[in-house]
């Protein structure tokens, strides 16, 4: 990617001349926030939904979010006309920006905003997992429903997923019950309803969450690790992805593809 | 700090020079650990202790600690001379290294490690903490036992602990008993005995702690809100300060300044 621009603070910038402060806070403590969105046809889905939660993660944690909604699409357009992309996924990650030791925010933070892109490269449909026993996600935290920097449990729990020769892991709360996979929220066919960890039990809410719920094509209930088990079909979904699970823990589960294809179909949609 | 000296990698860096990669795994993802050390007359203190923790984390997470102890300890030297430094702290990051987008690291990482030093500023004694009530320490994640990039917990917690007029925040782990605060480990006199919360309920196994423990001059056990209010004594402590807490969640609390005396005394020895 010798050739890649990014998007660093208020302009374009070649990937190769850029740098982090290694002062950062996103860098020294995991002071920040990110959104991953899909770039089709030229232009990002869904970019109202992903810059609103990217500025309600903002507000909870205090970060100053630099550019207005417009200035933020203005952003993306002259990115992706930069690195010549049609079809892609793009970041935007905000951090705090630079500040002397300590845990407290300088009162007059400057943020960092950074956003990149990177080749779409298209998940296979079908999907083996375990359910993680290393780690578990923590509902009692804001983190669990803010798109943090702080990844390091989820990937504990794909390191652990490879270890196991699965290619996903689903974390548990800490009260066992399902939260959602290392990067994308869990759905479940019980019955004819899909059904999906509620906020509360540690879900990340989604993009492709909140718009199947919208439509009523999905609704939140508590999920056991038995009910992974015994349901019709699973699915992980997130905002580049539909996958279906075929393996949980080494045992065949049960799938439903013309069901999937229903949840796929609003994925790859356009509309909101 | 314009004419800062850092280490980054295997060298010597002018710090306005230093630029992080923006695809640095410890950037995107917080995939990285660290240590603060304590520099006293012009030495890092209990250097060996601070080693093993950074390569127990490193196990943990599967990175590579590009350098041996003598190497970091050169290194080390190296960066406090050219700081002409010799009362400071120093703190060493490292991280994965860069890897394309997703969890999985990759195969083939290439770590990066950054030194970085602090001028010494010595904590007040005495401080005021509040028990978080925003968010909770995740004791169910290995995490808790490995001093991660993955700070925003503990961020939370301190600007609550501002906004609520206090200068630190004590947190609880998911069972609702006392793990640590927000960047130091507790000890509650009960009775006679230092009580410190077992790495089992959320404590980072911490240096001074370790230190202290290893003296039995504390002894791990399960703490309860109830006890930090009850207790004849509690401190927070790490590897630069002892702090004895006055008030907590704006009460009055029981102090002893003799026996905090005592756990300040091992903190400032060079001994192991």
């Amino acid at each position: 990617m010798a050739d890649q621009v990014i998007w660093l603070n208020s302009a374009l910038c070649p990937a190769t001349h850029a740098g982090i402060d290694p002062a950062d806070r996103g860098f020294t403590l995991g002071d920040g926030i990110f959104e991953t969105l899909r770039i089709a046809g030229g232009a990002p889905r869904h970019v109202a939904l992903h810059l609103a939660r990217l500025r309600q993660g903002a507000a909870a944690l205090g970060l100053t979010v630099p550019l207005t909604d417009t200035q933020f699409q203005t952003a993306i357009s002259t990115l992706l006309t930069a690195n010549a992309l049609s079809d892609a996924t793009l970041r935007i990650t905000l951090t705090r920006g630079t500040g002397p030791r300590g845990l407290l925010p300088p009162a007059n933070s400057n943020p960092t905003l950074l956003i990149t892109t990177a080749p779409f490269i298209a998940a296979a449909p079908e999907i083996s997992a375990v359910i993680c026993q290393t780690t578990r996600r923590n509902e009692f935290s804001p983190l669990s429903r803010i798109k943090s920097l702080n990844y390091l449990d989820s990937i504990i729990a794909r390191r652990e997923a490879a270890a196991r020769g699965a290619e996903d892991a689903i974390l548990l709360n800490t009260k066992g019950d399902a939260a959602e996979a290392s990067a994308a929220n869990l759905f479940v066919l019980q019955g004819a309803t899909w059904t999906t960890p509620p906020v509360a039990d540690g879900a990340l809410p989604g993009i492709l969450r909140a718009r199947l719920l919208a439509r009523n094509l999905a609704r939140e209930m508590r999920i056991t690790p038995q009910n992974l088990l015994t349901a019709a079909c699973v699915c992980l979904g997130n905002t580049l992805s539909l996958r279906m699970l075929t393996m949980l823990d080494g045992k065949q589960i049960s799938t439903d593809p013309t069901a999937a294809q229903a949840l796929r179909t609003v994925l790859e949609s356009p509309d909101t």
